[in-house]
């Protein structure tokens, strides 16, 4: 096995794909979304793909589009422990609200499906932006982000004492007992939200505890994304902002005293994959919903509430337009692309609709284009891999592995097959301790 | 297909098998209770004996018996999820506690699972008994017996409203849409405890809702029961006991509006498979954890608090002595058996030994005594099938696989494939409206 430096991949499913209207163009049926053998297909094309795992994006309310699909159905930690039973090797990354859920309860499946998939769990822990969620737990309003994140805090620390509570090597068992019951020991966590004795009733598993992904781009995601983070999901359009990025959540792991080597960083990415530029051109006009050119600048006037009778699309932008707000009814992290993107580099809005799709780097063109921009911010170190955001799922995920995946091995950045057996073995984390 | 009555049979897995200190003399290692390769090898026995369901006992607290085995460990759901994900046909029963969940996760996530099974999964609903487990969610001590009825019969008014919130099939889809979201519907619940908006972001799935079970024995367990059991999980160890026990929770539920047969009563059996009886007894006494009739005595003794001195084991035993306590920290459901048993049978202490093991009911034999007691409360209506719980896995269920199925299915008791889909079709239970 080579110890060169080699790409990270995940893919995101997300029903139908990620672009909410490109399903008409999509092969598959109306309700193939709830189907076990759907899911199975797409693992089996993403393990052929030599993917590091799947990943699965949530929100607990089914949020409702007409003209789109159901986005977020099925629960990820369910999903996912039925994908990793039948498909070998690649693991999974369940998206998980630390705002609602019992840590207890969260810390006992995860453990579960991590020891019954050999090490192969991931989870994306977010604290849960979406008002429209609040409602199906209590008649309590969201909690503001502060309270969220104080919260996610807790709720990570409790998992954290949960995962490591019973660990079956800490003593030797006498031939004449099945188990030694003080390898495991009560964590007694009292916090401000959480109350929890433990110890759980699942051991420590292979890689210690799931692999932690972490979303948030706020100051608060950031704070936690230092702290607990391993993966960072991320919306990030330009080199300058992904090296920034990555270097301000590792000073912040550093000046806490956690080793900064221990954090992934991975943005989404978009691909649209055609047989030339002008093509995959006019594909993100389809699958966006927009239909053409004006429609994709018509949409960035409305989305970013500019006044359309002075727009003038082939302006430079300016960033004081593009403040994210802390405050808004969405995540921060998935505002920070465009806002960054204008920060650091000189495009009119013409040029940035090509840039970004639903938050995410946008890469359009041939299978080499695709390539050369997977690898383009990796090479030097601003990133360290990718989540790949197929606008269709099954037919994108398909085109990848079988066009953009092998492009990638000839150029010697990502592997051939399956090394190690755990997750965190895939993305040289280290076992906690 | 037979329309013929057919005997309903479910299997305990309980990690080494059901009894304490049977796991010395079963074929395994210290570990293999956390492999899925072990759950996978006996969901295939169970799947070769044609059972309906696996069931899966839970409790959400490490209980530590130094001389026993972890008893219960892997999440229930996250397992069953992996198993039928591996395993064709069968059906997973998975307990959940409705005083530790929150409704809308444990309605997603059992959704989630029932549709990626085809309609295999069944729940056993219990409020949780346990006050360790309190521990494991907050500072507050459990809730009183009345307190947690309350919250379960919320819980699952919830769960039903929102496994039903969202049904496809209400309404025709347009070509140029993938889905119609006016197939959804919010539920507003507001009750004491839960006040939860909805519709669930997952849609109904193949058998409306995982097939409830129950398993509380107490006046406020049987109410549950009538109003939203399908299944009954219980201790009987007499024929008039599990008559009139069947009788009360179809009466009351009849009181309601709800059909009484719909409901399906299976009491646990504990077999005990042998060349003969007396080598059946000597099975028993080691894998008690006894050692010997004298010891099975003296744990009788010691268990129901009887007087050393004045104890006269062949005596006929009073019921004024074995009333069930509605305020102990135990199951009043698991308690219920002994008392019936010196209800309804003029017993002595050494017979009612040999008559019941770990709550339930023990058949102590040959293949043919186990398929005997197995047919005998059934052919009559007394109960509707068991769910065997065997001492020790994999060897108990081997055995059971190898010489009584062979046994049920020779007399034309019990299936010798599959049909049907669900798990609810197996059972003959109708589909919710």
């Amino acid at each position: 096995m080579s110890t060169k430096r080699q790409l990270n991949l995940c893919i995101g499913f997300n029903t139908t794909g990620y672009l909410t209207y490109a399903w008409p163009y999509r092969t598959g049926t109306k309700t193939d979304i709830f189907d076990l053998a759907y899911y199975q297909q797409l693992a089996h094309l993403a393990h052929r793909g030599r993917f590091d795992a799947v990943f699965l994006s949530d929100n607990p309310a089914l949020s409702v589009e007409p003209k789109g699909r159901p986005f977020h159905t099925l629960d990820p930690l369910t999903l996912s422990t039925a994908i990793l039973a039948q498909v070998p090797d690649i693991g999974a990354i369940a998206t998980v609200s630390t705002t609602y859920n019992l840590p207890y309860n969260l810390a006992r499946s995860t453990q579960s499906a991590d020891l019954l998939s050999g090490g192969r769990l991931g989870l994306n822990v977010v604290s849960t932006f979406n008002p429209l969620s609040a409602a199906n737990y209590s008649a309590d309003p969201l909690p503001p982000r502060e309270e969220r994140y104080a919260r996610a805090t807790e709720f990570i620390e409790v998992c954290k004492g949960l995962w490591n509570s019973w660990d079956p090597r800490r003593a030797e068992v006498p031939d004449d007992l099945y188990w030694n019951p003080e390898t495991a020991k009560s964590i007694n966590y009292k916090g401000a939200y959480q109350v929890v004795r433990g110890p759980l009733n699942v051991p420590r598993g292979p890689q210690g505890y799931p692999v932690l992904a972490q979303a948030g781009g706020s100051d608060s995601g950031i704070e936690l994304a230092a702290r607990h983070a391993e993966l960072v999901y991320c919306s990030m359009l330009t080199r300058e902002a992904a090296r920034e990025f990555g270097r301000k959540i590792r000073d912040k792991a550093a000046d806490i005293g956690r080793d900064p080597a221990s954090i992934r960083i991975l943005p989404g990415v978009v691909p649209i994959i055609a047989d030339s530029r002008d093509e995959a051109l006019r594909k993100h006009e389809l699958w966006s919903g927009t239909g053409s050119e004006d429609g994709l600048l018509k949409r960035f006037v409305a989305e970013n509430g500019l006044d359309a009778d002075t727009f003038d699309p082939d302006a430079v932008l300016t960033p004081e337009d593009f403040v994210p707000k802390q405050s808004r009814g969405a995540s921060v992290g998935m505002q920070m692309g465009l806002t960054d993107l204008i920060k650091y580099e000189r495009v009119t809005a013409r040029q940035a609709v090509r840039r970004t799709e639903y938050h995410h780097r946008l890469l359009l063109g041939t299978a080499e284009d695709i390539a050369d921009g997977l690898i383009d911010f990796w090479q030097d170190g601003s990133v360290d891999g990718w989540v790949v955001q197929p606008p269709r799922a099954p037919d994108d995920i398909q085109l990848f592995v079988n066009k953009v995946v092998p492009i990638l091995q000839e150029r010697g950045v990502f592997r051939r097959g399956y090394a190690g057996d755990t997750l965190r073995q895939r993305f040289g984390l280290p076992l906690p301790a």
